[in-house]
């Protein structure tokens, strides 16, 4: 055996893959349009009462260790949070926070993959969640969202994906909002995932962490309200509502109390403190975030109609092109276009991405790395003058490889 | 098979155990002298200029992303530190900044341990050190310091460890100056602990977070500057030097280039990317406490005899009652006391710290989940008066027991 271990061989940045390229042409003097981080703190400012909170606690010496579970009164906030917008109510000791909603990710594997456990995800998904498994050497089983019908989920494509299954999955794990796609799932179709997970006992798992950036008429509803009942988890974060990427706060709530629920629960405590403590001023700076319930709305209904204007622009120009389709994105800050190989000489959307950062120096991530080859994730979080100025020179590379 | 994973079995908080009868107490109003967090912040402020530092990184908007392996400029601090203090050079691209030491230990764990693979431990040791093997499915081999020799490291009981071993262990892990008994290794003992390495092949790590907390005249020796020339890796971190345990930043070493080094190198970079990021504004704080030496000299001048003195007065205490005894200290800010069951109706160290705290209220955490049954750990961090409230009563406590 070798030194290093090979369950190690996924793990990564697929976000920041070519950075080879990247480096040479920053040596030319040529500044790469980077459309790969979905980090909205590079753009947008953080509310000034959050800012505010997190200095006060670091000079109040809120720098010790917390619980390793969380602030007490932070996780009370959270339960509060899902109390008024979704009419969920759980516990305080329901609620685990986490360093980012990646952690909660690590834990739910750790916890639950072991012996080749499979699990399901639906792809297009979150790039770290193939590697997160098969660091456990686990097996993801993968059915897929609709793109005929604007990426929503597919149950029948989830029940035959439930029927490939050597042994019985460990976990049923969806986004919504997606990340890549920019788009929600139906109501419709969550209702029927419920009671398909309801009627094969498999455990669900929502990543919601961008439930309230929904624009375009769209209307998310939270699987914490329509899996009241059955055994889940939800992960959520300031990371994507709050803007707050580098405070490293996620939540996660298993907020049913029935033994899976409970077994669960208890892994996660335990991990959480095996880890001893997640940043402390953060989590009470996003305390104050959670509390102030007016100057968030406020802080939102800036930002949200700004998501909603430069994705609108983004999907419409890229439309525009007979080279990309694009379903219209209605949440989150990406959209998800397919590329139509059919007019083009490149094959494939490794080379699409490497190609396209060499010639016109704009930098995407393929969507091989979301587990869905032959599209392209492009950040909308960019002002639209270089969303448009990115988006053109997509359009000029691919004509200059048209067949 | 189960629903959670039986690798978790020894995950928890073997430092907050017996929260039970802590919450019995408080419910009737009885506030437990607790010696158990070595947690500096809780009792000592954090320079001033790192505060500050921290609160205009969070104005400034430094609350984004950064890239996984850590602020560049914080790798190049962490360079000049052990240029200047140890006169070793290595590239800031061998560092990576860790959510803690103890995701650095995760980091080695989930890199080098798999298919049953041992690991040298050597007790008594961190708490997190076995939990964080089992959690692999890896066999930790107990070696053990050596009590009458000041609690140095014994070579002929590591290389009598590793003789027992079935297949080769994946490292060797040592801290110095050790958590849990306060004392540094010689530098003669550690030099044959490198040879040792070197004859046998064996990845070295050190786990160095108290290296500037040394007193009584003792003297510090780091594993960096006797190892040149081998594979070894070291943990560091702003907890403990820099009283700052809630940033949670670690710094993980890996200061060689040979093909070991090399491989453990890109893993523990492709892991720091599988999380995003650790805390964004907590390293550029961190940035200015090892930049401003002066600062940093001024605040050890202050912290350092502080604590000399308050573990100096628990040792005097402890060892002139007949029930304990412990070696002088000179590093870190424990003390470790043996148990002289001999005078005792009590029978273990468990019981031992269960009934203490029931009946004269001090809480403290028992040798064995430091891998040492017969010891407590007492934490000496709080004022002298404090130390001398609880010690008096566990004088009292093991006289109401005595035979």
């Amino acid at each position: 055996m070798g030194f290093i271990s090979k369950k190690l061989s996924h793990t990564g940045d697929p976000i920041g893959e070519n950075a080879d390229l990247v480096d040479n042409l920053q040596k030319n003097g040529v500044k790469p349009i980077k459309l790969i981080m979905g980090d909205p703190a590079r753009y947008f400012k953080i509310q000034d009462n959050v800012i505010k909170a997190y200095q006060t606690a670091v000079a109040e010496g809120k720098n010790f260790y917390l619980e390793g579970q969380g602030l007490e009164e932070l996780r009370e906030a959270v339960t509060e949070r899902y109390s008024r917008m979704y009419n969920v109510d759980f516990d305080k000791n329901n609620v685990i926070i986490t360093q980012g909603v990646v952690e909660a990710l690590q834990f739910l594997n750790h916890t639950l993959i072991y012996g080749g456990d499979p699990a399901i995800l639906v792809a297009p998904f979150f790039t770290q969640y193939i590697p997160s498994i098969t660091l456990h050497e686990g097996v993801p089983l993968l059915a897929h969202y609709n793109e005929s019908k604007d990426w929503d989920l597919d149950i029948d494509d989830i029940k035959q994906t439930l029927k490939k299954a050597k042994q019985k999955p460990k976990y049923l794990l969806i986004t919504n909002p997606s990340n890549p796609t920019g788009t929600v799932s139906s109501e419709k179709s969550l209702k029927e995932v419920v009671e398909f997970a309801k009627d094969n006992d498999l455990f669900l798992v929502a990543d919601e962490v961008y439930d309230e950036i929904v624009y375009n008429g769209a209307k998310f509803v939270s699987l914490s309200k329509l899996a009241k009942g059955i055994p889940h988890m939800i992960f959520n974060g300031a990371s994507k509502n709050y803007l707050a990427t580098g405070f490293r706060v996620g939540f996660s709530i298993i907020p049913e109390n029935d033994p899976k629920s409970r077994a669960l629960l208890e892994a996660f405590v335990k991990l959480s403190y095996s880890r001893l403590s997640a940043n402390t001023p953060s989590q009470y700076a996003m305390l104050e975030g959670l509390r102030n319930t007016a100057e968030h709305a406020k802080a939102m209904s800036y930002f949200v109609p700004q998501i909603a204007k430069r994705s609108n622009t983004a999907a419409k120009l890229v439309n525009e092109t007979e080279y990309l389709t694009t379903v219209q994105p209605n949440s989150a800050f990406y959209i998800f276009p397919r590329i139509n190989f059919d007019l083009l000489t490149i094959k494939d959307d490794t080379t699409f991405v490497r190609e396209l950062l060499k010639e016109v120096h704009v930098q995407l991530t393929r969507g091989s790395n979301f587990g869905m080859p032959g599209y392209i994730r492009i950040v909308t979080l960019p002002d639209e003058s270089s969303l448009t100025d990115a988006i053109g020179r997509i359009e000029r590379f691919c004509k200059a490889h048209s067949k």
